[in-house]
């Protein structure tokens, strides 16, 4: 099952179910009902109305008081290729947050911003968090995850690196691309090693295995949950694999025309264009 | 007038002007509908619905998906008693992420988290963003600020220092109170120098003017709007003056029975009780 956001006329977000062919889309639950009850929903036929893809808009299927957690440095050949690697690997998940604001889905247009050469992409896999987490035990957390996504976080290096704390460049406008949810029972466990490769124009530069992840899942979710507690909705980014852009010699930025794209193993393909910052401009 | 958000019945939040006796709101619009022309709702007087506050729940007047981005060492002295001393004044505004779901109001209890020894207080001025900014220039931005309210941006230290990045110690539960929203226009400017005062059990701690802020409001909203587009209902919590509880000698963090109070000159007051971790379990 794929599970996506919509927007029929304008109105409310909805989640729902994508036919293979991505033709149709059958809907499950408002956005609301669905994450009171997200186990339930993935696990049942979809029920509700079908309609034709063309007649929706796609959104992410995301609470907009959702926290977007995000680990850094969390692939070994990552933390060795970038501007950490003096420190090793850091004794805890790093953990910077995206807003939902940043959110977009598979397609949409990302505007480079007015101060930046381009932007960096970094392949990842999304966890959905689909219950309440109080000092949770890495079982208990990595039980609670309902789906995944590919994600790819795209970051404008410049503002990221302004400053000691990350998040101004972690948070540009539709810097967020998130393909469909699909289950958590049809994904399995990251720890088998789920293929993460990103493509430029066609061209894989970043090729990665889950299983390569220095915090899992359920140990990171844990260890949040000592401090706030997790609520369902809440997304895990799970960190990017080695060969992101800025750590290349020389540098390669995405620009305005380029194609960005992740592909994650069992859970698919999140392709985006890089617009020019008049795309902000004109949206204002 | 001192704006708030509400909730009757368990039904939506509405946004609501609070009598000056506090014994009254009265309603103004739907949270959305307010966000839609904040600076039109704050400049009228409050039509209407009046409704005694003791049947209405408080709660923030802030969209679910509102970014709360907050500054870090933005007074002078706030820098030299820090961790971060050694690294001089920084040369941008270092900017940090709070979701909503960390923010709550006046009068809740604040739990201490499972691993920490204690919270800190940071008292601080949280100004509202009112109109969408691209691209703006400082004097754009501070005329897009629709209001300010007292903030408590209280922080779990062991769990914002676990690594480089802040922000798990930045989002616990209920750890983000802020006082009702005072227009901007009764506030004036904070380059004015108002007085940021926080109390614990009654004793001052912290003694600031906003005139010591390094990064003024406009100044700050501008940087941003020049990676992402700042939104209507977003938030920008403009830094803690010095005085803060782990940097004393011997340090000195609240505990449960605590009552921790930020008050701001023309804004007004926040005041929360400190609770143990078994408010997070029970309340999961």
């Amino acid at each position: 099952m794929r599970i996506v956001g919509i927007r029929r006329n304008g109105g409310p977000v909805e989640v729902a179910s994508l036919s293979p062919d991505g033709a149709e889309v059958t809907v499950l639950a408002s956005l609301e009902r669905f994450w009171a009850d997200a186990k339930g929903f993935v696990s049942r036929e979809p029920a509700g109305e079908s309609v034709p893809a063309r007649e929706v808009a796609f959104v992410p299927p995301v609470l907009p008081e959702a926290r977007v957690i995000c680990i850094g440095l969390n692939y070994l050949k990552h933390v060795a290729e970038g501007s950490f690697a003096g420190e090793g690997v850091p004794p805890h998940p790093t953990l910077f947050a995206r807003w939902t604001r940043s959110l977009t889905v598979d397609g949409a247009p990302v505007p480079v911003p007015s101060d930046e050469e381009g932007l960096d992409w970094e392949g990842e896999v999304v966890a959905y968090v689909g219950a309440p987490l109080v000092d949770a035990g890495p079982d208990e957390a990595l039980a609670a995850v309902v789906g995944y996504s590919a994600f790819n976080d795209i970051t404008a290096r410049r503002a990221q690196k302004l400053t000691s704390q990350w998040i101004l460049g972690k948070n540009g406008d539709n810097s967020g691309p998130l393909g469909p949810m699909v289950p958590a029972a049809e994904v399995g466990d990251l720890r088998d090693g789920l293929r993460v490769r990103t493509r430029v124009n066609g061209e894989v530069v970043q090729d990665g295995r889950t299983d390569e992840m220095v915090y899992t899942v359920g140990d990171t979710l844990a260890l949040i949950s000592r401090t706030f507690t997790l609520r369902p909705g809440d997304l895990l980014a799970t960190g990017t694999p080695s060969g992101v852009g800025y750590a290349r010699t020389p540098p390669w930025l995405l620009h305005p025309g380029d194609v960005v794209e992740v592909e994650v193993e069992r859970v698919g393909t999140v392709r985006n264009p890089i617009v020019g910052n008049d795309a902000r401009v004109r949206g204002a």
